[in-house]
């Protein structure tokens, strides 16, 4: 089998079999197919797509050019959450608590931010102390302990996906819905869960940018969990706005442990949609009958504090200073925090999410290449949502900072980011749509 | 400018400035732009195309890579031709000696063979003692001798089109009209001619199967050529049969010393075509004012012998045995001539060439690969053509051969190469469009 035959089939838009599509990952693998030719194939899946049973061969040949994480003996269910990455997103550090704390297994691989996306692993490592490259051993034991852990990926989880995503990060062929859809489903089905909520991202912030394209990025997630015999559902969740109101690590635990404490009300996006993908999480693993009882439970975890112990013992097995649950104001302590006015008044009727990301990055709170060093306790806080009416010399937001560089330059895209109307304007819905 | 940020603009259907495309093809040839990342824009082109501007840049580009031959110390109008490439395909030694006895200048560079296409270097050393790599100084001397040459591609001739080619033809990036269009025009360009002549090959033994997609064809590499300010003419010709009866290297030249003897007649595709490429030659040369008078030209040219002496001057120039011309059948003296019978009968309703052309390539006529030699007088001489009623036990072709091994199979293939119908079937047309 010629690889070039290969890729004049998919070029041609001819369904491919299983057994080629083996044969094009396991020689790229074993670079017996070079990056040119897989570089070739890539693209022209951009434009031809992949069916179901395409895009599952894909995913299961990638999780097979590495060593999969074996969970059975952690007790339970284990399920395990993927966000497809927003602005402000810190729902994986109140979910996997509120999960543990109601009786769940959450034994999860994060990855880092990039660009204006954040990653839990950053967010962890803005705790003092905390150290997420540790044995696997010692996570499993954390698991067995405390109900969860959140780790770096291991060494050795899915070659073919590292290979190939390098690969489209500069051939112009990241935007591919098979593509992202095995490359995140490979990961996750690689990390041994048992069951997995996918909480797909739509708006200005996210990668998916209406929702014709994220439902079908979520349809097509949920299809190869099918296909490989793991439970899997979608949730599709607004990004047109940052779903917390902090964006940046040390801020977002912050946020994340008021949440925890109850400081934050029902009704808030960032609450609302924790609550909905960890009650989805207690159904796949059987913890609930239905949403209401998954409910029921998740605000006991969230009232009694049981939730925010659960993150505690985490922070605490993995070296952290746990003083940041009374205090967390200590996770964001900097040198100057600047209010940022508009000048002009109206209410706000839509933000560019990524903006607003890219402004944090800027502060110092992200990454544009993978070198870059984060500064954890830097960011931003937007204290108004869209729909709100701002008047021109009330703050929206205030910028956390160390270094004032790029203070003036962030202030001017954050201001760029909010569009005012003096109508009021409809409100964002916080969820579009559960696939399963 | 980031190479990426140019395969994302072609991906996305944007035009590109010639900037861009000189800064893409730069990169490449200086190594800066990885084959992974050519290999995926020119996958993205074959998707979504280039307009004239960018077909335009992209071959003044490949040709900057290299250096270009000057033919101004060569006196006249030096003009050129060039076939898309197709099966017993023999023009170039038809035409050349007739521009060149009608007063014209030829001075070309020329290719070998791949797959089921001939090429005119394996043919000019079907001849004995003739050598086609010879320095570009004696290329010039012949030249002024004899007002026609044909030689090799200098070595540093459009470096980067080498590269892009041997990319394209491992990535499933062959068949794209502008890559194509610009791989042939940035070769016929850098070789130095004023004008060219470009017979674009339609049918089930060329590249192009469709009339639309040879038109497209034809119109970009004329676009290209007013784009450089080269005079250029395409007239598309139909490769629905061998163009002359012979398919392979001594066979072919044979059959052009035949044709330039007067013994084959006016009406004959090989004659027909032949006459048209030459009298298109002169009017770009501006040794003819109008078809009629180009066409008288020829026909003097041909009948008085004139063309015939300039092919002997040439093939005498080059080293060649010239007995050749008086003794053709020198060229195919094989071990095995077999005649090829169907053992049915009918009309000969369709052809297809390029089973024909492979037919001639197993019995060692043509390459697989650019390693495999030739044996010179081997092949296949067609006696029957498109619309021709054939008896069951009359030969319609006989197979030339030193190696019987692979006789069957040839036989085989040409067997069913042919489709035959009981009524009698229209003929193809030898010329479909002249495009200027």
């Amino acid at each position: 089998m010629r690889a070039v035959d290969l890729i004049l089939k998919k070029k041609n838009g001819e369904p491919m079999t299983t057994q080629e599509i083996n044969c094009l990952v396991n020689g790229f693998v074993n670079n017996e197919v070079p990056d040119y030719q897989m570089a070739a194939w890539m693209m022209a899946v951009c434009f031809q797509g992949m069916d179901s049973a395409e895009t599952g061969a894909l995913t299961e040949a990638m999780i097979r050019s590495g060593a999969q994480v074996d969970l059975s003996a952690l007790p339970g269910v284990k399920v395990d959450k993927h966000s497809t990455g927003g602005v402000g997103d810190t729902t994986t550090l109140i979910v996997a608590p509120l999960v543990a704390a109601c009786g769940g297994t959450v034994a999860k691989m994060s990855g880092r931010g990039l660009g204006h996306t954040g990653g839990t692993l950053d967010k962890l490592e803005s705790v003092p102390g905390v150290n997420i490259e540790i044995p696997i051993e010692r996570f499993f034991e954390i698991v067995k302990e405390t109900g969860l852990c959140v780790m770096g990926q291991t060494e050795n989880l899915v070659p073919a996906d590292k290979r190939m995503y390098a690969l489209r990060d500069v051939t112009g062929t990241v935007s591919s819905i098979p593509l992202i859809a095995s490359s995140v489903m490979s990961k996750k089905i690689a990390a041994g869960a048992d069951a997995i909520v996918l909480d797909v991202k739509m708006g200005t912030g996210a990668f998916m940018q209406t929702l014709p394209e994220a439902r079908e990025l979520a349809r097509t997630m949920v299809e190869i969990g099918r296909h490989v015999g793991r439970r899997t559902v979608a949730i599709i969740t607004d990004m047109n706005q940052p779903l917390g109101m902090a964006v940046g690590n040390g801020l977002e635990v912050r946020e994340a442990i008021e949440l925890l404490s109850g400081k934050i009300p029902a009704g808030d996006p960032l609450y609302e949609v924790s609550l909905l993908l960890a009650s989805q999480m207690l159904l796949l693993a059987g913890l609930a009958a239905d949403e209401t009882e998954a409910h029921a439970k998740l605000s006991c975890a969230l009232e009694s504090g049981a939730g925010l112990n659960k993150l505690r013992a985490m922070l605490a097995a993995l070296g952290g200073d746990v003083r940041c649950i009374e205090e967390p104001d200590l996770l964001c302590t900097v040198r100057e925090k600047i209010p940022v006015t508009l000048g002009r008044s109206g209410y706000i009727s839509a933000m560019r999410a990524e903006q607003i990301g890219v402004a944090a990055q800027l502060l110092g709170a992200g990454r544009a290449t993978k070198a870059d060093r984060i500064d954890p306790a830097v960011g931003l806080v937007m204290h108004k949502r869209q729909g709100m009416y701002v008047a021109g010399d009330e703050p929206v937001a205030t910028l956390y900072m160390n270094d004032p560089a790029y203070a003036e330059e962030a202030a001017a895209l954050l201001r760029s980011a909010l569009t005012l109307s003096k109508e009021t304007p409809g409100h964002a819905p916080m969820v579009y749509d559960v696939i399963s």
